[in-house]
């Protein structure tokens, strides 16, 4: 069977299996997740067989080392999968709630539901543990789901395909609600994001250019997680401890996620009591800064930012810093440089924080908290598929409710339109 | 200047009035609104000018009939634009609001604050009246609109245009918040859905093959509204009078919108009490029917029903009829050969209600009432920009809060994350 045919066929088959889990009760759904759980738990020995396999593979093409890390299944990673299912499972489901429901003049009454979007295709590199996050989201969701990873993970995904197989099966769900796609062929990867009538929606996992890529191409709407060029702005009105603390977190909890601020504003009137404490604990941590003139005025010792640091996502330790003459300034600087992503104000002023808040049109904008908040668990959604940095359907964290949409409901009582 | 310039132009433009939009007060949008429904009853002279221009270049270049009814502003015509300005002014705002801000276990607190989307392009046809409508919904919901009209209403649209503008300008709006396309060049509509740098989301308003183009050009997401293939199913559990009443309204109540019933489902009991009736009143208005074999040995004086019959929206006095065995039939019939728009049971059974509600993947999905009632001012919208057959976003009459998205709010006191 050539690639075309069998995406064709998953998705054939995707598509009969969300027409059951458009009507799968929240029981069967948990009796699932708890299932999958437990076979990965049996199939330990099966899992790392499948990995070091996968491992061995790599190491002879030659992956680099973090590429490597990331491909391995170690048993602490083993546990988070099935912690995460469990997880998962004792989250709300928000399939199939109705909400709102008003009568109308016309004597109607009209609400909304939540629903399932239908088929998702999620496309992914090379961490095998997003096969289970994403199926159990999906699945608790009530949507299938054709799953596409890496090459390089091919054999570790199968192992993991025939534990949530058999949580299916152990459910009385049909296997097809999850299928993991058993082809290297990058051919599969096209035929899955033009297939509309198959799949409602793809995620992409990974890199700026895979993502960029499938956006193009695409004949199905795409819930996109592109770059992460987050500013913290220290406001003329911060709290010097809180805005020390705010800036130095943003950057140094973690160097390589999207939430870490890439850019820092600081107010004309507060860079001479910031920006020297700041540079010097920077340093301390071995991040390299790089300024604007006026920055350097204060920190004459670091190299001068180019136009292209405005636009950098270094996901390393590099910062830009700008000191700015005003609040519009930074709003202005953020829209523009920025990714839209996540974006912080220290302020004490009630007034700039309003503006700031209304005006920065960015998918999580912050009071006096660290950029690093930004992520699907701290906010409370228990899991996340991605964090969208798209302005229709989900912005930020998409968790359980981004993987749902929701159709009118209407009750009459025999009601005509006149 | 070429075409390509002048659209990129247009977008740069509205991305700059879109930053202003964002921050714009309610008062001062209702302020414009109200300054654009004077300037267009000051201006009665003009649009009729300007129309009777479009009406003759129509006739000469011999345009149909309905095309010619369509272009035609007249005076009753121009009274509903202003209206509609009114009854948009008199909505709430949705921008600004932020809902459930939720103190987290780490201390912040988080929300969501609903905002524009941005820059809408809005591709519409023959009526001129689109142009007020789309832009006032856009506008009152912060967003900055590109309108690009049918070529036939060319000189009609600017001369709207121009009321619109001098309505943004007595509230102290940028001018550029909605624009007008000023060139027939067919160019400008593949520019348009293909800069995502400058234009959020698309809305096309025309015949499904206009939005099927647009749809699979563009780079931007797509609000679609594509055919309404509703169906209404009369269950075992029907009531009798209601289900007459309701199949007839359902179709001949309007046969050329959307949300007409084109497939009639009954369930096999209920076949000999209902159809002959049904069948007397259709033909008595005119409507031409199409029947299954089964159908036909209640009425065999009607044509047979193919395939196709199943799949099509008529828009036009003719019903296809099929009996099907029971209420699962009914709904694998609607779920594979509906297109998702709107389908409503008539059943006096709670649980047969129930089980169509959850398992009919419909925009809109009814208890014992008419199709007829898919609609923005019948679900209290105020007024709708289109009915989206999409799943992401939004689903069904798409009102201001479909213009709008939401994004992340984050209050904190220092807080970093550990």
């Amino acid at each position: 069977m050539n690639t075309e045919t069998y995406m064709i066929e998953l998705g054939q088959q995707a598509r009969r299996a969300a027409n059951t889990m458009a009507r799968a009760e929240t029981g069967q759904k948990n009796r699932a997740l708890l299932a999958m759980a437990a076979a990965l738990d049996a199939a330990r020995p099966q899992l790392q067989q499948a990995n070091a396999a996968d491992l061995q593979a790599g190491r002879e093409k030659g992956l680099d080392a973090a590429m490597l890390d990331r491909l391995e299944l170690t048993p602490a990673r083993i546990d988070s999968m099935i912690e995460g299912l469990l997880q998962v499972a004792a989250l709300p489901d928000p399939v199939g709630g109705i909400n709102a429901m008003n009568y109308r003049p016309s004597g109607i009454q009209v609400g909304k539901m939540r629903v399932p979007l239908g088929v998702v295709g999620i496309i992914y590199e090379s961490r095998p543990n997003v096969t289970v996050e994403a199926a159990s989201l999906c699945l608790k969701s009530g949507n299938a789901t054709i799953l596409r990873g890496g090459s390089e993970a091919l054999q570790s995904n199968q192992a993991i395909a025939a534990c949530i197989a058999a949580g299916l099966r152990e459910a009385g769900l049909p296997e097809q609600v999850v299928q993991v796609v058993n082809t290297t062929d990058r051919d599969a990867v096209g035929q899955l994001i033009t297939m509309p009538e198959y799949v409602d929606v793809i995620v992409p996992r990974g890199g700026k250019g895979l993502i960029e890529r499938i956006a193009k191409d695409a004949r199905v709407p795409v819930i996109k997680h592109l770059d992460g060029v987050c500013h913290v702005y220290i406001d003329q009105a911060a709290d010097k401890v809180k805005a020390i603390n705010i800036a130095l977190n943003a950057k140094t909890h973690r160097y390589g996620t999207c939430n870490t601020m890439e850019t820092l504003l600081v107010h004309q009137s507060m860079a001479a009591e910031v920006l020297p404490d700041l540079a010097e604990r920077y340093q301390a941590s071995g991040v390299e800064l790089r300024g604007c003139a006026l920055t350097r005025q204060y920190l004459p010792y670091i190299r001068e930012a180019d136009e292209q640091d405005w636009f950098a996502e270094y996901l390393a330790p590099v910062l830009a810093i700008k000191v700015v003459e005003n609040l519009d300034e930074a709003i202005r600087h953020i829209n523009h440089y920025g990714s839209h992503h996540t974006d912080a104000i220290v302020t004490e002023n009630y007034t700039d924080a309003r503006i700031f808040l209304r005006a920065v049109d960015s998918s999580s904008v912050m009071v006096n908290a660290s950029t690093r908040f930004a992520d699907g668990f701290e906010y409370g959604l228990g899991a996340e598929i991605g964090i969208s940095t798209d302005k229709i359907h989900a912005r930020g964290p998409v968790g359980l409710e981004g993987l749902t949409s929701e159709k009118y409901v209407v009750f009459g009582d025999g009601h005509v339109r006149q």
